[in-house]
């Protein structure tokens, strides 16, 4: 079975780009749009911009956090222009392209997840993505429209679509068990109960800083379900020493 | 010398559009803008939508013909999505990209033009091109939006000189400090014992599996040595439940 193919849009402030993304995935073939806290929605500018792709619109899903809106999909996306601290493995919008519809075709729910039109993603955000994707711009003048941006990925997405075709069938590929981003979030939760709760450290700041490298190295390691499993197995060795 | 890659709008009516293609146009690096007939030029929402590529705006040449607009160029590219009785050559945009970067590091001024919002460009117009440019779309909703198509379009320039640009260093590129596999080996082997001496199992072949999954964990995750060293760090939290 497929998998889906989301855009997810975070605080987008101007519900004209709203619409003006709808219509530029509707165009490439995706369908389904996830709006984490709009300031506007829905809204008659974003209608009017959607031009046809109002469809998109009425089923658009809104959430009030990205954990929320993320919470079901395995293979996340953020895509940032800022090169950050995390050393997210970064792609390119081809290779997105390549890698998120081939995923798609395995059964895999993938997410892409866009930045605020003012700040983009913090870095907590793109610590919760296995993919940081890049869109190439200009170093004088980087400031791509938030529709802009779902425009040029979405044609990846479609060109990655195109030349996914010829092989569409895929016997014999390996099915991907990736796990929820909500089975991530209750292994890190449980990670950071250990540490609080131990006195690991006194320092807030040091912990947040330990989780976001926790959350990293996770993201990179693409974990699947049964390795969350185990990975909690691992760490259910010190309720036993506390029960001890 | 470097020859010109311009973008010709043929009676843009909305001038949004115009504003929204300059913008895009920027940040791809395009500087040229050329209007033939514009319904409304300038005008307020232009410099609005242009968000910081007024300059393009301002520099913008406007004619009343398109084959004045296009008269000094040597090499002319007309977008247009619909099969047309012209057997032009039809390129992507990729391909596009690739063509007219490499022709304009030639020192050969090119031209890529696109038609109006309601009717794109008629046969006549797209005759006094050299190749017609198909940006792919959705059968069933394909009305792609001018400054979307520019944006496209301007991306795929982007990347022909980026991939024309060999010699661009790498400046920015933060080097990887990977870990060891002695690191990460002393790290698994911590987990074993950890394992081990908690009775976490008694099945050896059940460990032996248990500890070759972790590992490929840590395989996927291509852990850097400071990522190590958290996860040492997370691990020391045993021995003091255990020194307790």
């Amino acid at each position: 079975m497929k998998g889906e193919i989301s855009i997810v849009l975070v605080e987008p402030s101007h519900p004209g780009n709203i619409g003006a993304a709808a219509r530029a995935m509707k165009v490439m073939g995706l369908q389904r749009l996830v709006l984490v806290n709009p300031t506007h929605f829905p809204d008659a500018q974003a209608t009017a911009m959607a031009a046809g792709a109002d469809d998109l619109l009425a089923g658009a899903v809104v959430c009030n956090s990205l954990s929320t809106a993320i919470k079901d999909y395995q293979l996340i996306f953020g895509t940032s222009a800022r090169s950050r601290s995390l050393s997210l493995p970064v792609l390119t919008p081809h290779e997105l392209g390549e890698k998120v519809t081939e995923a798609a075709a395995q059964g895999v729910n993938c997410a892409i997840i866009f930045g605020r039109e003012s700040s983009g993603l913090s870095n907590a955000e793109l610590a919760s993505c296995h993919y940081q994707v890049q869109i190439p711009s200009c170093a004088e003048f980087s400031s791509l429209n938030l529709a802009a941006a779902v425009q040029v990925i979405s044609y990846e997405c479609r060109l990655g679509a195109l030349a996914n075709n010829s092989s569409l069938d895929n016997n014999g590929a390996k099915t991907l068990q990736l796990a929820k981003a909500s089975e991530v979030q209750h292994l890190t939760e449980r990670i950071r109960f250990l540490l609080a709760s131990n006195q690991f450290t006194q320092d807030q700041h040091h912990l947040a800083s330990i989780m976001l490298k926790v959350q990293h190295i996770f993201g990179k390691a693409q974990l699947e379900s049964a390795e969350v499993a185990i990975l909690e197995g691992i760490l259910s060795i010190y309720d036993r020493c506390h029960d001890r």
